[in-house]
């Protein structure tokens, strides 16, 4: 995933754990309840007794979903299908020949799934595209240092540059030095893990706040608590006011503190950075849909992942996963041949999402006209398909009671924990804000940000057993909100 | 450390485990006592009353140094000397220039600490040297696929080789294949990992193996039991009736396990392997030795670990946490003022390890012709430098009998569970599977191998707390039984 939401990361950890641990039954009246018992007389009050016995009834085409995986019918079918599609095409990044190849897959798979309205639709995406890179400490040491360029980084000239380095812990370290220590030298930013959210805006603000106080290139210990050695890369931006445009790496952590320590005993570090990155112009690429047609075509219930990824690691995990849990959802109840629902489920693979959320973009202004109309839900798995716990929601109250009590479905699959509201995922944030009901894969991605971005982004991350339930989950929660009686109620904010 | 005792460690830790839950307390004609009582009473009654008594008159020496870390005298100074010399010349391979800067560089260090009779003795090794490497996928897709060429690896001929890949999880698979399907290929292998030893000797005979068969090349996946896009090297061996040697390297885990799948599937796969590794013949490095001088010169107690590294990583953990741990023993005792105790302790930072023990096989021909009187005890940390647990041994039974006594000293650093008999480590096997009584460090290095020869390899994996432990623990360990009024008893088989 892109950037936004994952600073949530930890309080959502937190507030799934204090759900369980304290929220799951509390006193009250003298008997002990489910916390949403409770919801449904308080907040809840409005929600008939009629539609629970309704989204009860489900309990038999959940069960059936689930028993499909637990059964081994389908079993290890998405894990495979990943499987293929990653090694076939490896890393997907927008403006490769490797993502539209594995676009042009997908339709086929699709297709060859019997899915219904099997298309693309045109996005235009920025194209930046990795050349060499290579730096070299030559002083006070020869050794080679690990990069990684950042997303729409600008190279060096040819042959590079020699400089010498700055090394700061945070940005306030930086604001102090005089304009005198940073000009013409490399600032080396270490800031210490503390979450992702607080992380990484040292990855997408480096180059600028660097290049403010003339430095002639930025370096960005990588974003992970965890490092064998590995580089993370990641999307930066450079600001409007920024006069000059640098280049801009990761280095490994291990490296990072190496030269932090150095620059600390008051050692001259001097490195030798070659990189010829390109920023190349805009790209048409692709979103992907499919539909299970339901017995109208809209408002559809969506169900998404991003089928693009970094240019390191094959994308199995960030956000191949979430992609595959998507359509193979679709996949999955088509084989179960289940009654059509009343409203069409549509898989979106997004384009472009690590450019910066791009493809989904697009294809919000394109479908904006009648988007009251074509929406009923939104889901999306971009946070890592672990083992699943539930799923976090946004939307207002009444959608909101509703999808609680769908959520009870989950108990086979042991997902029944949420979080609400949050901003539901990247793709699809720009319609929750607006105020369109969504939800987001909730699971055990404690360790996502060791494999992020990274080249240990790969199918050693998946776990089959994991990944059919996820599809499950996907399934399920999706038919039964598309075969509801009633919308998910919205309040949309244009 | 390079690769022999290794298999053993998951038995080590079975045993330590066991020990601890199965061991500490056995019931015995009604009474619960522990087990060193029984040992004492059974197969340790030829130790003295005297000599028992002698040895716990030791506790508080032993508390002593225990103190200085837990009141901090000297807390932390093991960590930072380690960052400063792995900072100052990072990746220190046998032959290279960095290795005998940092050996001129620890001469000097030692002689600062006050040591006594520093100096260092040559050792001829084997000098192999990385050359640019490259490899990428040319079929059935363009991928950059990551390799690391193992030790004393040929490179290939100017602008490499290209061929299509055999992919096979075992030797066994691989003796079953036709010499036809084989010829002119690059064999990768793709054991799964069963613990280092066994998965070790993929690394080790991939080249001569493949190569009987008429492969080109070899390829072999990382040898860790987890991976984040991380490359593992280390070295192999031609055997002596390969007719022709070819090129071998790791590839990461993530890439070995698409290629099989990929070609278990039926795909080809061809690869563009560039290798310009070289074997440049002898070179001469150096042991590098300093000692605690005790009321005589000889027999000596030897602490030790080896100073060299592999050339990816900084060697760290492998070894110099153990390196420094040795030297920084005798630093130890020197700052806390001890009476000198009646042997001489002598600290010894091996060279040439990494390339085949190579450093310590030649101080060991060197001193031969004394070796009966000159040695007394050998201590090797290289398994890691994690929480000490205590210390593993080898000797016979009556050196078995004191040693353990010994370790008893070693409860508040919580260090006194042990093995035995073991071998005592790499660089000093070569002693104590001859008779000499030898121990080794044992601590919790669990995941040792996520590191082991890897960009890993760095100051992220050492702890402050666990090394100055370890420190202080070697320091106890070597001292009373340097100073005990009897030498450790052996048996030496020539």
């Amino acid at each position: 995933m892109f950037n936004t939401m994952l600073q949530m990361k930890y309080i959502f950890i937190f507030l799934a754990f204090t759900s369980t641990v304290f929220g799951a039954y509390v006193i009250d009246s003298g008997r002990r309840r489910g916390i949403n018992d409770i919801d449904v007389e308080g907040e809840c009050s409005s929600l008939t007794a009629e539609l629970i016995e309704e989204i009860k009834a489900y309990q038999p085409i959940v069960d059936e979903i689930t028993n499909a995986i637990v059964n081994g019918k389908f079993s290890g079918d998405t894990w495979n299908a990943l499987a293929e599609m990653t090694d076939k095409f490896g890393a997907r990044m927008t403006g490769s020949k490797s993502l539209e190849n594995a676009i042009d897959y997908m339709v086929d798979e699709l297709k060859k799934a019997g899915l219904d309205n099997v298309h693309t639709e045109n996005a235009t995406v920025p194209h930046w595209e990795r050349g060499y890179e290579n730096c070299q400490m030559v002083s006070p040491r020869q050794a080679k240092i690990n990069i990684c360029g950042f997303g729409f980084t600008v190279g060096t000239l040819r042959g590079g540059l020699i400089a010498d380095v700055v090394v700061v812990e945070s940005f306030e370290e930086f604001d102090k030095l005089p304009e005198a220590t940073v000009n013409g030298k490399i600032v080396l930013f270490v800031p210490e893990w503390q979450g992702y959210g607080k992380t990484v805006v040292y990855r997408s603000r480096a180059a600028s706040v660097a290049s403010k106080k003339g430095a002639v290139a930025a370096l960005v210990r990588s974003i992970t608590p965890y490092s064998i050695g590995s580089l993370h890369t990641g999307m930066q931006r450079y600001a409007d006011d920024v006069q000059k445009k640098i280049p801009v790496a990761a280095v490994t952590v291990e490296d990072a503190y190496s030269m932090l320590r150095m620059y600390r005993r008051g050692e001259k570090i001097t490195l030798h950075l070659e990189m010829e990155d390109k920023n190349l112009g805009d790209f048409v690429s692709r979103n992907t849909i499919a539909e299970l047609a339901g017995e109208s075509s809209t408002p559809v219930v969506v169900v998404s992942g991003h089928l693009d990824s970094w240019d390191i690691g094959v994308g199995a995990m960030d956000d191949g996963g979430g992609a595959f849990i998507a359509w193979k959802a679709l996949h999955l109840l088509k084989r179960l041949n289940v009654k059509p629902p009343k409203r069409t489920i549509r898989a979106i693979l997004w384009t472009g999402e690590e450019q910066g959320i791009v493809g989904a973009a697009e294809y919000e202004k394109q479908h904006k006209s009648r988007e009251k109309e074509e929406f009923n839900f939104f889901i999306e798995s971009d946070m890592g398909t672990f083992t699943p716990l539930g799923l976090d929601f946004s939307g207002n109250k009444e959608a909101e009671c509703i999808f609680k009590e769908v959520l009870k479905l989950m108990a086979p699959l042991n997902a029944t924990q949420f979080n609400s509201p949050i901003d539901a995922g990247p793709d699809i944030e720009q319609w929750s804000t607006r105020g369109f009901p969504a939800a987001s894969l909730l699971n055990k991605n404690e360790k996502y940000f060791y494999y992020h971005h990274s080249a240990g982004d790969s199918m050693l991350v998946e776990n089959s057993d994991d990944l059919d339930k996820n599809t499950a989950l996907f399934a399920a929660a999706a038919y039964v909100i598309a075969d509801l009686s009633v919308d998910m109620p919205k309040d949309i904010k244009d």
